[in-house]
């Protein structure tokens, strides 16, 4: 089974909102940043940013408040689920911990459709595309 | 059975990616300013704001694609469960059709913690509090 | 001379930075949102939006904080420059006061060029863009 | 002289509109992101962001279109100017470039006031700040 892939997204003062901490539509943000650096761009998935892939469905639990520092967080993605013309990511934002739990600040899943270039109508994944996803099925 | 509460949000250009439609993570902005315009600054529901609520968990299933357009969008809030320290928000991002069912864009729910000022624990509802959310269960 | 035209902005609470006033940067959008409201879509100026107009060069003064209400902000745009390619927006951003000086929370200025659909180069302005253009200078 | 300080941003999918470019508005969210990593935390300068410092006047030129990509972009800050209780950046957002001119893709100046905790009145800069400011002036 595959593990988790890791994407570091750097956080933005800009991020954080009234109440000090970084604000909880600014997560789905990371989460779209880690996706933005986590597509291929070549191989079996790069076809899935040219045609276009877009957001379904999602949705975030939150565990934790985060507050801004100059270091990135982490951003793990799991496909957990791939069907015909879309398939699921299980989402974490945390902070990797030595020899403990990780931190998780908010954690979720995004369901994503492929769809034509063009008239944006969901479309068929290809088999490379499909070769890609299942082999980050975990 | 108290109806559900309809807020005009205006749309910006902003709001609409490089796909130009509106961005799906903007569409927890327009919720958000939604509520702001929402929760009451008297009465028995105003100590909800001063003391603060925050966003426990928060999901949208997208239906269709929103351009961007002068005319504000409404977004539709119903609340559907009170709990302890928590209440849920069904809503909804559509445009109102004369004589045939609305438009959705998109549809989710939102659950809010009530906090206390400061520390940000969560606390009870005060008996107003509790009251005015009841008043509106839909 | 055309008196400066305004457009209603309406904010948003997440303009509202840490610091609990609209962020400096979001300023910037509110000009950019009054422009979209701005600009004609039928008539001598309309090709200026289907064309294309990019931001060539913009500042502003702030002289004092705008903090979040749900009433609209104003935007005052008033032509001060039409050159071959470009034209220059005098801006403020500001709150009407009967009987007095107007609130002015920011005020500067906006260098625009308009561009040719798809390689984005600078083009000449049409007769009648610069007629619409010309009508507005103040 | 001191050199220009540079300090590595990083982009994201978001800020690029519908024109496809990274959009004019967040060339200034790219400066605040800047500037929230150059403020010391320590030592000479670290009174001024726990006091507070505020934009009181900025603008940009642009001179390239800047494209999303996973790589941070330079931002280059040089203080330029040391008054009572202002002091002036010379900024420019830019990618390094061996053997070449840089490419810069816009550059201005920011003027930012240090005001007092709590109320927001600017105040004079105390010696320490002003040491380090002028330590850098260039």
């Amino acid at each position: 089974m595959p593990a988790e892939q890791t994407i570091e997204v750097a956080l933005r003062w800009a991020d954080v909102d009234a109440n000090r901490h970084v604000n909880n539509v600014e997560f789905f943000r990371l989460l779209e940043e880690a996706r933005a650096r986590w597509f291929p761009t070549t191989g079996d998935g790069a076809s899935l940013l040219t045609s276009g892939v877009v957001v379904a469905r999602q949705g975030l639990d939150y565990s934790m408040p985060l507050t801004y520092r100059h270091e990135p967080v982490l951003v793990g993605l799991r496909v957990s689920r791939v069907g015909t013309s879309s398939f699921t990511l299980r989402c974490r934002i945390y902070d990797a911990v030595v020899d403990s739990d990780d931190r998780v600040y908010a954690a979720g899943t995004v369901v994503m459709v492929v769809v034509e270039e063009g008239p944006g109508r969901s479309r068929p994944f290809t088999v490379p595309e499909r070769r890609w996803l299942e082999s980050l099925v975990g």
